[in-house]
């Protein structure tokens, strides 16, 4: 299956943002950035660990998104995932892991990428 | 965040195997390799889609777990993502990737990695 992965690893994001610390806010902004990035929430799982530190997965018919914060370290995670079946998602998934990313305001970011799928599938 | 993400990207998985197209048998098998594994899932969201394909996620107390299907073209692709805070847990992936693999009988994978979290980050 055909698809682009995107990662980005943030350092250096104030700890006192909502979204790192609270379930509920990292879920509203998650399922914004889903839907203003034209992709399709189809389910969600939030998570709060103690003493802190939430994650987020978003499951889209495109694939998934998935979200985790270490507020003690400034530290954020994020995965952007989708298949290509039937349409180029890739300009949607930048979209918005750029709109996460901006969210957190690190000082710090690694992004990488992998194509997902071989080259002999058909298109 | 230092850590190790794990993709597999699967061709020529037979149809018929229940984990293709059962919510509930992807479930258990990765509940199952998860423990197996020696790592430790804190919540859990697995969704059919109409007219088939499955998807699951375990959310990890190291990261998490993806796998979607597409039986209908024999395809499977699995995460295995593992932050290695306090411990390295870059083999209980590479053995939760394997076995995952393992259960689904591709005929061709394409595996891939990134090391994830920048140098500069204390260990």
């Amino acid at each position: 299956m055909h698809g682009l992965h995107l990662t980005a690893d943030l350092q250096g994001c104030p700890a006192a943002a909502p979204a790192m610390t609270d379930r509920q806010a990292l879920r509203m902004l998650c399922l914004g950035a889903v839907q203003a990035a034209g992709l399709h929430a189809v389910g969600e799982l939030f998570h709060g660990f103690a003493p802190q530190g939430v994650t987020g997965m978003v499951l889209l018919a495109e694939s998934h998104v998935a979200v985790h914060t270490w507020p003690e370290l400034g530290a954020v995670t994020l995965d952007v995932y989708v298949c290509n079946l039937g349409s180029d998602n890739s300009a949607r998934a930048q979209r918005l892991l750029d709109s996460l990313l901006d969210a957190f305001q690190p000082t710090q970011v690694l992004r990488q990428q992998l194509l997902r799928g071989m080259p002999t599938e058909p298109t």
